[in-house]
């Protein structure tokens, strides 16, 4: 799949701030507008991408080059025409493209799983697709943004001016090179716009929407516009598999630093290998026992469990996420949840003296690990996830728990409800994981 | 796939012993002899049987009846003539095979593993395949065995009675429908045995060979042949993926223990389930801390990772193994591991009052459970093994450790030793993984 970015216009409201920079070049979060278009659409299987380029398009050009370090192929197109309407630009690249492709706008940033299921519709030969936000709040600057009318999966009115509508232009389309015909025509009689090409593909009813169902996206035309997307993408890093406390408290935090991490030269995975030794001091607090020791050590072990957040955080942000990462990021876990419950308990051996904490510890650390080893051992074994009803019990909410028995001095108590939560869904596990095992049996005697 | 199993025949040696009973209704280690050929054809994803009978074919229909509690379809035909040589009872079944299957004989059990990729071979449409075993020693009555001689892939002479010869006829075929064909010409000039039409396909260079290379297989016409087929098909628990120590030594007991539990009402699962129990009977006896307990512990440890092969033994002779045992095994393998490890910590504390004791033990049961689960959270996260060519350090090897350290009175010795060399590979194992899946990624931007 090919993609398309238009970049040519000159981002008037945009030139205040940009000191003589091209609009798409400012930062956002850590990487240019530019750049979160090319890497979003990567991530989406995007390879190869032309790039219309006019108002200092040279400054573009330099900055990113032939792609290569994005991990992509960039040609670029000239449009000596910038000053004139959008449609000019989408037009001048159409010896590129004669199979369908993905439209994008150098200045509209968004998540790649819309972009992800956007390319996979099937258009007949004379449609066009564009991706929609139905969240009327989605936009910060509605005067300055497209409005679409949608009706049964169709676009049934588009423009920045239109009375009523139900949904925004995103600035995501998926074309077929049908548009390039549309676009000869509406602009040999003056209608420069892209949106005059897609009105044309509006009154034949052949502009279907795909939802983006509040998956992040911005257009950002101004400085106000730019700190609007920082927020909205800083929200979209919680991830729907996060537990509760993280989603409430945690990701509040976690994600306030990365804003600032974001900006230093610490990688996602080079965080992941400091966490480790901040657990190594917790457990120097936790292991003198008393207060206030207890209570900067239950601070800790909070603080421990917001900071997790943060090394995902960033990989997502910077397009760095790798599958090593993903999988060191839960056995480094595993090494602060340890070293936690080894301080806690020693601490408390250290002012009580009862050494039944000792194998008490042990099988807390024992169900700890096994919450994530027994899934990822059933996903290796049988190639499909284990799905139980049963209550949560996330490492966040698990690292709170521990906090509470830390500040409460009750550390016994915590560790034993915490055992008796995990020994609950390991037996839940066994039973959930028994019938999916069946199920998959007698569905393969079935089919033979 | 279907398969054909020819069960006509009287069995005159075995006679003295079957007081009555069909042949291949002799017990071979907890399954008769034909149920082994089903179970084992099943395993290699065959499903539907047909079964030619003859001798006492009554009884044989009332004991394996339709198939169905061996999740297979099985149909019968009758062969009056069960006294004349098997290829008549070839012959009779013609009507059910339209299309390449699978021939084997009631009284010869394999592993499974030889017939899934037998019937893998491409065959043209005049040829057979036979899978033969290049092992002289494999058989254990020379005179009875079919002989075979191969030369570069292909069998250029078959019979009881050949002189030279260089493989043995394991009584697995792979064949065309030609085979009927075949078999009608010889029997109609009065050649009546199988091996009469497998002669016309080797004098014709048809005849292709599979090597079995080691796997089990074992003829049984006699008393003798059924203890003979115990003795491999035991020695065939162990897997080549067993550690050292397991193969020369656990491998030996368990099997040795195995051979009785099997006649037991007894299943795997059950097994995997009671051995925790023996834990923490163990855990009592190490958390005295002392001799004689030091020693009683040391042997119940070592005695732990004997009975650790039981319950999978058991499985593979039954037939039993699921994902579902497959799965859970290691897990509650892991619950073992952490009693052993407290009650050694427990009774090292109890003796020596050293709290020290505590974070390392806790170190140690979690380097114990990350050996499995850094390789399971990577197969469920990129989908291929983390190999690595490091030490191997499996789990016979690590209870080893522990029970040494216990015998010797050096456990915190063994315990610094085993987090050492778990730390060692935990660093080697984070190397190897950044390796492989910065080769992924490389080669699927190769791939675009």
């Amino acid at each position: 799949m090919r993609a398309l970015i238009i970049a040519a216009g000159n981002g008037t409201r945009m030139q205040p701030v940009t000191r003589g920079q091209h609009k798409s070049l400012m930062p956002l979060l850590g990487l240019k507008i530019i750049e979160r278009v090319i890497l979003g659409a990567r991530e989406a299987k995007i390879r190869e991408f032309v790039i219309v380029v006019g108002y200092r398009g040279i400054q573009l050009k330099k900055y990113i080059g032939n792609g290569e370090r994005y991990g992509v192929r960039v040609t670029y197109v000239e449009n000596k025409n910038w000053h004139k309407p959008n449609g000019i630009s989408v037009l001048l690249a159409k010896k590129y493209f004669k199979e369908n492709f993905v439209l994008l706008m150098s200045d509209h940033v968004f998540d790649p799983s819309t972009l992800k299921k956007l390319q996979r519709l099937k258009l007949k030969k004379y449609e066009c697709a564009l991706a929609v936000d139905r969240n009327l709040k989605s936009s910060l600057d509605i005067l300055d943004t497209t409005k679409v009318m949608v009706k049964k999966g169709k676009v049934t009115n588009i423009g920045k001016n239109i009375e009523s509508y139900n949904a925004f232009d995103t600035g995501m389309f998926f074309c077929t090179p049908h548009i390039f015909k549309v676009l000869e025509k509406t602009t040999s009689i003056g209608k420069n716009s892209l949106t005059n090409g897609m009105n044309v593909f509006v009154k034949r009813g052949n502009l279907r929407i795909f939802n983006n169902k509040d998956k992040f996206w911005a257009d950002c035309d101004t400085y106000k516009d730019i700190k609007f997307a920082e927020k909205k993408l800083l929200a979209s890093l919680t991830k729907s598999a996060d537990g509760s406390i993280s989603k409430l408290f945690n990701r509040k935090i976690s994600t306030f630093m990365t804003k600032f991490l974001i900006h230093t030269p610490l990688t996602p995975n080079i965080i992941s290998f400091i966490i480790p030794f901040l657990a190594i001091f917790t457990f120097f607090i936790l292991a003198i026992g008393s207060y206030p020791w207890l209570l900067i050590g239950a601070l800790m072990i909070q603080f421990l469990s917001i900071v997790d957040g943060i090394d995902g955080e960033m990989s997502r942000l910077k397009f760095m996420g790798t599958k090593w990462g993903k999988w060191i990021d839960p056995i480094l876990d595993r090494y602060v949840d340890a070293i936690i419950i080894a301080g806690m308990a020693y601490g408390y051996w250290n002012i009580t003296g009862n050494n039944f904490i000792l194998p008490i510890a042990i099988f807390v650390i024992l169900a700890d690990i096994l919450q994530d080893y027994m899934s990822s051992k059933f996903v290796a074994i049988t190639g499909v996830k284990l799905i139980t009803s049963d209550i949560p019990f996330k490492r966040d909410t698990r690292l709170l728990l521990l906090a509470l028995g830390t500040i409460t001095n009750q550390i016994l108590i915590a560790f034993i409800v915490f055992i008796l939560i995990s020994q609950y869904k390991v037996v839940n596990r066994f039973i959930a994981a028994k019938l999916i095992t069946e199920k998959q049996v007698s569905s393969r005697i079935q089919q033979v």
